[in-house]
This record gives structure tokens, sequence and C-alpha cells, in this order.
């Protein structure tokens, strides 16, 4: 067994939720992670921050739809430098609920970047919200 | 409800098995996603691919390895320009192994970023690989 050498060691420091919600609030694009019944599947999607919470959008025959509506989800962000091998990451647990139309009234919905009509509007609630930060030495 | 507008609307083609390995073979940090009790976790981690196989080192304490071990896991790396609105994802579903010693002696594992102490060295196999490009239009 051989380790690669790091050039940079690091080290971890939690996140302040103010600075997990700042750095949801720069972005536009997460990962949604659900559980299927082969277990966890991880996905990219749009989305945007609705009063504190996690909003996005898919289509209602997706397998996002099935097994994400009202079930226990992760969502996460990251940026990562592999060469200074730092980075950042937040990481968003809790419920998803469907929002309802009258919910919708006043949110700026993100227009999903590939094609296809995604009506189902999805809400990550009562969220634990975590994040850490490599920082190189 | 207001929709912003997409600049440059995309299609999704899916990514051969060829394209997802090369792509695999690309990077050293994907994001490993298991399931606790509460439901999907997801968290950055340093890879390397052996024979084809994800394979990343944790401490034998963390939540991965007591969640993830002999456990249905997906992996994900992805790369997305939010100018361009375009990107793509690899998808590994498959369940972790523990390698044992004599499994390690020809393998170059990654040297995880952050401190502290990563001996239990997990491989994804049986894995199913799939992959999604958003191409702009």
């Amino acid at each position: 067994m051989t380790v690669r050498e790091s050039l940079f060691p690091s080290y971890l420091r939690d996140l302040s939720l103010e600075e997990c919600q700042a750095l949801l609030e720069s972005r536009q694009i997460g990962r949604i992670a659900f559980t299927d019944a082969d277990g966890p599947v991880v996905l990219p999607v749009n989305y945007v921050l609705v009063e504190g919470c996690v909003v996005f959008a898919t289509s209602p025959y997706s397998s996002l739809a099935r097994c994400a509506s009202s079930a226990p989800v992760a969502f996460e962000i990251d940026d990562i430098d592999e060469f200074h091998q730092s980075g950042w990451s937040v990481l968003v647990r809790g419920r998803t609920n469907v929002m309802e139309r009258h919910e919708l009234s006043d949110v700026e919905l993100p227009q999903p970047w590939a094609e296809g009509i995604r009506t189902l509007v999805l809400k990550i609630s009562d969220a634990e919200i975590g994040g850490r930060r490599l920082i190189p030495t």
C-alpha cells in the first residue's frame, strides 16, 4: 500500500448556520439525495432558497417525485479546489413537502436548465443544516 | 409564481460507460451518499479508481464506516458551469465492501486532504454506472 503525499495538509472547521445560509444563497445548483428500492441516489438539481428552505422542481413522473415526496432527503452543495486541496461543503437534511399552488404565488422558481416540464415543486422543511470548511495549513 | 428565464436552454444526453469511466479517472473528489437512521447523507470524499471500482478511505469510527460498510451507497461526481448552464454528472450505485489488507498491497490509496486517520478502506463493487451531460443548444 502506497500513499500519495498531500501537498497541503488541511484541517476541518465547522461552518456556522449563517455561513451555511450565505453559501446556500450563493448557488443555483445542488445535489439531492433520496432513497429508492435499491438504496441512495444523488442527482444535481436547480434550486432556490425560500425563507431559508431549499426549493426545487421536478417532473411529477420522475423517480425523484416518486421517492422523495414527503420523504427524508439530503441536499448538498460544495466547492472543491483540487490544486490547493481545500474547499467547503454544506449539507441540508430534512423531509420534502410538496408546495401547494397558493404557496407558490410569491416564489421566484428556478427555470431548470434541462429540457422537460417540471411542475412538481418540493421544499425541504424542518431541515438540519451544517457545513464544513477544509482549510489549508 | 414567476419563472427565471433560462439563457441557454439545454438538453440532456446519456453518457456511455466509457465516458463515465474516463470522467471518474479524471477526478480526485466525489460525493458519497449513504443512509443512516434519519435518512440519506452526502459527504465529499477523496477517492481513487481501482480496476474500475471507486475506492475511498474513512475512519473506522466515522458515521460513514458505521452506515456504509457493506451497505448500498451512491457515489457522484459532476462539473457544473453556472454561466453556460451546462455540465455533466456521473452516478455510481453499488454496495461497499471493506478491502482486506492483502488487497491493498498494489493499490495507490489517496491521501485524504483533511487531518485524521482513515484506515478503513471501502470499495464500491458490483456497481451500476451511469451519467448525463447537459448540452447548451
